[in-house]
C-alpha cells in the first residue's frame, strides 16, 4: 500500500483472521436508559471488553501478522506509556516476538509494570516523550526491526474489524460516533461503514482541550494545537497526516466536547451500562448528548473505545459529579 | 427431569443453541496484576459483559426456549426486583413472550424502570417480597402460565454454558471459584467441570453476612440464616433444596467471605481489570485472597457473575476503601 492509496474494505476483511485468531468479537448492546437520555436508539460497542481494555489490540495483532521474516526475528519497537504500548506488547507476546518499548524517564510506574507484565522490554530514555520516540525509531532502524507508529495502515485495517461487527449486529445503524486520538479507529470505521453504505453517518469526536485533529480536518491543513485534556487516549498535540487524508475523504462531521462533559459521560456510562469507560471511551456519549437534536429517533452506535481509567481518576471524577 | 435426577453435561450442551441464538460467548481474560496479588495464575470469566450485565440471562433464555405451547401463549411470571427479573424480562422480549413480574410496594423505582424498559409488565403487590411472590405464583397457576423460581433446572443448564466456555478457553484450569445466591451458577459449573474432569476443583463462595446456603451445604440440613449482606445478588435467607442436592454431590468446598472484603475486592477489580463488579461478582476474588496458600501456583478462574452495582453503592465503596 503506498501513501497515495487508502486502505479498503477488502483490507479490513483480510485482517479478520489475524484478529479472531486471538480475540472474540465484542458485544454491541442497546441501553434503554441512554436511549432515553439522548432521545435516540442508543447502542454501545464494547471495545472496553478487549483483553487489555482497548480497541487498539486488534490493530497490533494485524500488524504483527504482516511482518517480514527479518522484522519478525528482531521484533517490534515503539514509544508509548499507554494503550498503544500495551497493544504492541500483547500482540508481540501472542506472536512470540520481542517488543521493545521506550518511555521517558519518570514514566508512570503502573503503566510500565503493565507493559512488562505483558512481556515487553521497557527502556527509559530521555527527559520527554519525543526524545524517547526518536531514539527508539533509530534503534529499530539500526536493528532492522519494525517501529510501529500509532496510526499506521495495518493498525487501521485491524481496528476496522470492530466496524464490520457493528454492521453485522446492527445492519440498519444510522450513525456511528467514534473518539479520535491518532485516528486509526475512526478511519477503520469510515472505510467499512461508508463502503458498505455511504448513507451511514460517521461522526468523529475529540476533547475540546485537544483539538489538533479536528482543526486539521476542518481546515485541510495539518495544524498542531494546545493539548490539555485529561483523556490520555485522545491526547494528541500534533495531527497525523495518514489518518487525516482518510478522514477528509469519508467523515461526515467532527465535533469537540469539553473535558467536563466527558467526565460527566463517564459517570452516566457507569450508571446506565455498569461499564467503566476511560475518557476517550466516554467521548461518544458526550458528543451524542451535544447532538441530541440531530440524532433524534435515529439508531446510534457509541464506540466505547477503551476502559483503562485509573482508580485515581475515577475517584476524582465521582467526587466532582454528583448526578 | 424428575426431582430425583440431576441435570447432566448433555443437558448443558443441549442448552447452547438456546443461549447462542441471542448471546455471544463472554471473554476469559488473564490479569497479571491479580495473579501477583493472589500468587496464582488468575483469570476472570466476564459474565458482567452480558447484555443485562449478569450470567442469569443464559438460564432465562434456555427456559424460555423450553416452554409448552400453552405456557408460551400465557407467558412468564416471576417475583424479583433484581437480576432474575431482568433476565426473565430479557428472555421474554427476545422470544416474543409476555413477562409479568411482581414486586412489593415501594420496590426500587430504578429497578422497576429497568424491567419495564425490557418490556415486562411490573405489578406492585403487598408489603413484602414473600407476599408478592405467593400472589404471582397463584396468578401463574390460575392463568396456566409459567412461574419461574430462581434455581430451576432449565436455568442451571442455561448458565452452565459459561462453564463450557471456560473449559474450551482454559482446558487446564485447576480451580474455579463461583459466587452463590440461589446456586444456579455453581451447579452449572459443577456439573460441567466435574463431568469433564473430576480433578478440577470447584469452590463456592458466599458472603459471611448471608450464610444460609453454606450452612446447609456443610450440615446437609436446609437451614435458614440471618441475611445482612450488601450484595443483592447473593442475598439468600432461605436455602434452595434443588441446588443444595447438586452442590452436595459435586462441590469441593464452600467458603464465606466478609462483606468488607467483598467491597475491597470491588475496588481491586476496578483497579486491575477496569471492570465494575457487583458485590456477588467480586466474591470470588475476595475468596481467592482468603485461600492464597491453597491456590499458590494454580490456574484459577474467578467468575465475575455480574456488574450491576449501583452508582450509589460504588460511591460509598470507593469512599471507604482508600487502597
Amino acid at each position: 500500500m503506498t501513501n497515495e492509496t487508502i486502505p479498503t474494505l477488502q483490507d479490513v476483511i483480510a485482517a479478520r483472521p489475524n484478529v479472531y485468531r486471538y480475540l472474540k468479537p465484542t458485544p454491541l448492546h442497546p441501553y434503554p436508559g441512554l436511549s432515553k437520555l439522548v432521545g435516540a436508539d442508543v447502542w454501545v460497542k464494547h471495545e472496553n471488553h478487549q483483553p487489555i481494555g482497548v480497541f487498539k489490540v486488534r490493530g497490533a495483532l494485524n500488524l504483527a501478522a504482516n511482518l517480514t521474516a527479518e522484522e519478525g526475528q528482531v521484533g517490534l519497537f515503539t514509544a508509548s506509556t499507554g494503550n498503544h504500548g500495551q497493544s504492541i506488547a500483547f500482540a508481540a507476546r501472542v506472536h512470540g516476538l520481542k517488543a521493545t518499548i521506550a518511555v521517558p524517564e519518570g514514566a508512570n510506574p503502573g503503566k510500565v509494570a503493565a507493559m512488562r507484565g505483558l512481556g515487553a522490554e521497557v527502556i527509559f530514555y530521555g527527559p520527554d516523550f519525543d526524545t524517547a520516540r526518536e531514539w527508539i525509531m533509530a534503534e529499530a532502524e539500526a536493528q532492522h526491526g519494525r517501529f510501529v507508529g500509532p496510526a499506521e495502515e495495518p493498525l487501521i485495517c485491524g481496528v476496522g474489524t470492530y466496524a464490520l461487527e457493528i454492521m453485522e449486529d446492527l445492519p440498519d445503524v444510522d450513525t456511528i460516533i467514534v473518539p479520535v486520538g491518532a485516528g486509526s479507529g475512526v478511519c477503520g470505521v469510515s472505510i467499512v461503514a461508508k463502503t458498505i453504505n455511504p448513507k451511514i453517518e460517521v461522526i468523529a469526536a475529540q476533547s475540546a482541550q485537544a483539538p489538533a485533529m479536528q482543526l486539521s480536518w476542518k481546515t485541510g491543513e495539518l495544524t498542531a494545537a494546545e493539548m490539555k485534556t485529561f483523556a490520555e487516549g485522545v491526547a494528541t498535540r500534533v495531527p497525523f497526516k495518514n489518518t487525516q487524508r482518510i478522514m477528509r475523504r469519508y467523515l461526515d462531521d467532527f465535533v469537540l466536547v469539553d473535558d467536563e462533559d466527558i467526565k460527566a459521560a463517564v459517570v452516566l456510562l457507569l450508571e446506565h451500562t455498569h461499564n467503566l469507560a476511560e475518557g476517550a471511551g466516554a467521548i461518544p456519549l458526550a458528543a451524542a448528548l451535544q447532538l441530541k437534536a440531530r440524532l433524534a429517533g435515529k439508531k446510534v452506535v457509541l464506540v466505547m473505545s477503551g476502559g483503562n481509567l485509573s482508580l485515581e481518576k475515577l475517584r476524582a471524577i465521582l467526587g466532582s459529579y454528583k448526578n
